[in-house]
């Protein structure tokens, strides 16, 4: 196994880290990677905003569901899918580009560049010793979240990245069973397989969570994903969207 | 610089293989990269789909716009945002998931998951001295995509990846300043800035394609993305999308 292979093996949510900030150059390395990731016709939809301010990170660390880590680490990275600066490139060239600015084909592809970006930033960070945890509760608030840090129409703060030095290791997740995730040459036709992989897969969960908690957790992946769903959130992401003028038509 | 970050910056698509099939064990180390990708909330909203059958990849080849590579490489991957595993989750476990996964904040978490699984399993084969290529055009002809690997409602063929031992190395396309994409605090506020930028990257660009094409190219960055977003594309996604019970509400 080479260290590129260990390293993306070895991945696990860090939620606590040193007080320690992360050097520049170490900035530049991780936005560096990110910056090499493919991108879909050289389109290079995203944006990363660095937060250091302290009082911006506390505010943040307040709209994404008072997690402290988003506070305390050595950097916080906000990915924003960016087709601003594809306003302003239409403008500059005097082309029409707003049709398309608006489909639901280039939201998608904004979102694809932007965490296709982001993962070679978390790749990269972790190769470098650090932790790092995705902030999915940006998207909490996101009105608060896109005034805080001056963001623009089509600008959309998709996750934060939270990085910096471990202060406390956690365990890795076991995943979906490779068989359930790989299918060959067409999507799993046969349900009962489907199903049977499903209930494997629930008790390795189970007992991940019994051997870590003493007993006090046992709850299955199907069980602790539809209780999730079952419960809508962040409902007011569509109305969000489009009146940011992406995903329109 | 470690292995990691060198691979990492060392990115460049590749559109040439080899004759020569990936092994079983290389695909299974790329697809347990890809599966150790960070997930929201434990949801792995993705499947693979690795097609081998010959006349499948031929067919995937024609719809994605006549690419020969898609047919010819070592191992063409296709990456689909998952939320029928979700449906099934939701039924076995007898809960009201509907709302949600209809939701456009779960299809925004299903595209999401899913690249970042594809990145790590991009990172991974390349550090494997493996080539690889996004391929969007599988976007062109969903439909008929979704009928050839028989991919069931609420799953999204989101792009392919074809992967194999690279034929012709290809140069490395130089990316946006990175002060134009990373910004401190706030969103870039100064648009005099932000333009003399795109000025800057515009000349790198059009002298990388003048280089390489002894002087028959020689496009501006933003001339050449103006004309893409002029012409609008793919413009039946909202229908399709919203067709596969997604994106609703």
């Amino acid at each position: 196994m080479n260290d590129v292979i260990a390293t993306i093996l070895n991945h696990r949510s860090i939620r606590q880290f040193e007080d320690r900030p992360l050097s520049d150059e170490q900035i530049n390395t991780i936005v560096s990677c990110a910056q090499a990731a493919a991108t879909s016709s050289f389109i290079q939809a995203y944006s990363i905003i660095g937060v250091k301010d302290k009082e911006k990170k506390r505010k943040l660390a307040e709209l994404t569901g008072n997690q402290e880590y988003v506070e305390k680490n050595g950097h916080f990275f906000v990915f924003c899918s960016d087709l601003f600066r594809h306003t302003v490139v239409g403008k500059r060239e005097q082309k029409q580009v707003t049709a398309t600015l608006e489909s639901t084909e280039k939201f998608m592809v904004a979102l694809i560049d932007t965490s296709l970006a982001a993962q070679n930033a978390a790749v990269a960070a972790e190769s470098l010793g650090l932790g790092i945890c995705y902030i999915g509760g940006i998207r909490n608030h996101l009105e608060e979240v896109k005034r805080l840090l001056n963001i623009p129409d089509r600008v959309i703060p998709l996750f934060g990245l939270a990085v910096g030095y471990p202060a406390h290791l956690t365990d890795k997740k076991p995943r979906l069973p490779f068989a359930h995730v790989y299918h060959e040459d067409e999507y799993e036709q046969d349900m009962e397989r489907f199903n049977h992989q499903l209930d494997d897969y629930d008790q390795l969960i189970s007992n991940y969570y019994q051997t870590r908690t003493n007993g006090q957790r046992k709850d299955r992946w199907t069980e602790q994903i539809a209780n999730m769903l079952s419960k809508p959130t962040r409902m007011y992401m569509k109305e969000f969207i489009q009146k940011n003028k992406l995903d329109l038509h």
